[in-house]
């Protein structure tokens, strides 16, 4: 299969924050944002494989900035790194102020998807080809993000993680 | 303030999965999950805290299992870990066959709220004490999350979290 | 057909009350309880039928009690006495103060599910046998409500409803 | 306060059974129709007594007739007699097949509402007039199902609720 | 086939206007409103034609006057004239004050629907005959309306809309 | 009041077409789209305003091409074009094909918002330059739609629509 860039499966998702998503601080609920960026991420792991996608993690996400009642709030997704049948999908939250017309980073966000058939069988997948700095840097770590998920679910002894371990070894 | 138990804010929260919430598999999606476990457990934060809570974190969530269309699925939230103002809730999710009743395991979460005034600043929070083995597993554990939380943020020096340096360093 | 009792039933339902639901006091509107009552009740008529359960009635419900918005709701449902092919379903409300931690009774409703297969003919369903005093008092009382459902149809003659009867005669 | 009549408040809600009402069966959820049915009935209220109105209580619904998903549903609600405070509205549910045009009853419903002020408090409301045989029907029973409901709470004894009575013992 | 008339098709949907509904001012949000007429449209269409309909087009649509949240809106449609296989809708919308009960016209709006069978292909409908003055006029404006929408997608020439070119000549 | 381009508004609003969005043909309902398409605009018209904007009328919309059910929908908004307090909103929606990639135009629609402060006043907005070719075409049709739409409505004299009248009368 030809390789694809991030490029290729960026997807924006720009959207109002909507009363019935709201918690009584009248902020963006944290479930609703994950159920947005879920439906991005899906989008782009589609666009990268063309192939029917379900989620199969997602990566540890902080929710450091809260998100007002009428906000207009943009998903960006990307793929960041393809496996053999799986993908990691990178998130940019970004939150803009309607007089100033700033925009601020809200939040991160990183899920990996499982291309299938329809019975839900895992397929092959295309391979990714970074471009810019900012996609080589999430790619590369992408690596380690997928074997620190393999030692935690008891799938890879810490000690064949070898990238990991460099960094706990070191410092 | 006096101690509580994590039984003291068991949130059980039992519902259908609607044709609204599925993918294309007719599965329930993994977005639409993630916001139930948000709410479930912003439930179970609030019976430990009586404050108002917002979601910090969510660790890292596998979907190991698809949701049927029709299934009852059964989220089930508890304080594992109380810090200063922050709790770590473990949530369960379970799934039931409607034919044999059999109640299997599809899920596992980890959520971490924020116990705040109406100004949204950080509150203290009563402390807590396990009961049962697994309770006092999942606390344990929930002390090496939180180092793995701030050397993942670069709030801590990866030498520093000792708990989780003697993982890479024994193996 | 083996007996089940009604804990074999019992379904809790436990979730916040959403801006989307509320009316212009900003309480929950009645029909949106109606409709989560629904939900709770119908898991609980397929946890003892192990059967597809269409909502056949629901009794008289009394809205004594205003739930406001941001409000931690539990709808608690089970089987309280099986007939053939049909099952009332008694369901408790409670509302949950969130400073206090105050549970308080909000509402009580009776609902009778029948169950059907894929055709939606009614199928025959396990019998029930209360253990608790307030199963048995409410396994008794279903059989008054269901001559009182059936003289308030049609179906049977004040008369032939015995249980009934003394009620209005000897007072 | 004037009198005003059923027509006065009649309130027709006529709209489509989307996917996200239905259950396993492909008809509309039990309990949303009771949601339906609470909103019409919730503007007849208001229509009538021209006050912010609560759900009091819900009496005896009856869903006999499934209403497959892609009907047209017409729910339609008018004030069938005005208390002191409290209304009891008449709900009347119609399907209509696409093809024959036919329109069939699916339902019948009866709630009750207050008229609050901004405080809760409950509010007079004017009298009503029924003008057509039906509506004078609906009227007079609207009284002994008051009966029946005080009754059922304990706020009536069962010899004062002279028309109930009269029903069991001369039968 | 044997011609309808207006009345045949009329649809009224009378609806709250819900929290989850309104924009920043608190008012319905124009999008919302447009799918409501949608939704009642197309039941009118189904009335005059017993099949399938699909939205065809929007005509302009002005947004007058803004909706309150909690506003009763009534939403009438009626099918203005026929063609061979679509139909142009006339939807007038009401919206009523609660405390005088006085309804005032909030937005009028033409929408055009094709019967289609199952595989999407369009169908042969009956007539129409209007019947009221206001009927009258709407079916005589139908055609210039049609005509205007012919040549703004390029599908006749200007000089062909004999009633269009009237209009712009003599003035 | 700076200038500003279409660029500065540009909304991209990618999102799947979800079970509850659709007709009885599988495809996206008409009013669904209709919604979509105001609150992508809706965001574009406060980009270019940075002001609270409310829609005040939508242009002929023709609805050509059925979106299924799971599509892949993209709707672009740009400002058009600035009046003294209104914007016309250009908008474009593509649906993607999940094998191939292809994307498809599906739509065209126009909607003018207006640019109010808190009390719903309209309010000055800045000018608009258009740069590419495509936006200076609709930067200048927006001048012939204003013009029709004022005819329509009976503000404007057929005569005066200088741009109007020359395209009937020539041809």
């Amino acid at each position: 299969m030809q390789a694809k860039t991030p490029e290729d499966s960026r997807t924006i998702m720009t959207d109002l924050v909507l009363p019935s998503e709201t918690n009584p601080l009248n902020n963006l609920f944290g479930g609703e944002l994950l159920a947005r960026m879920d439906r991005a991420a899906s989008i782009a792991a589609r666009r990268h494989s063309r192939r029917i996608v379900v989620t199969a993690s997602v990566n540890h996400v902080a929710f450091n900035k809260a998100v007002p009642l009428g906000s207009v709030v943009t998903v960006e997704a990307a793929v960041s790194r393809a496996f053999k049948t799986s993908m990691e999908i990178f998130i940019d939250v970004w939150v803009e102020d309607r007089e100033s017309g700033t925009r601020s980073k809200a939040n991160e966000a990183i899920y990996t998807f499982v291309a299938v058939d329809e019975t839900g069988t895992p397929v092959k997948i295309p391979p990714i080809e970074p471009e810019t700095d900012l996609e080589k840097e999430r790619f590369a770590a992408a690596l380690r993000r997928k074997q620190l998920a393999l030692v935690l679910a008891g799938k890879m002894k810490p000690g064949d993680a070898t990238e990991l371990k460099a960094l706990f070894v070191n410092s």
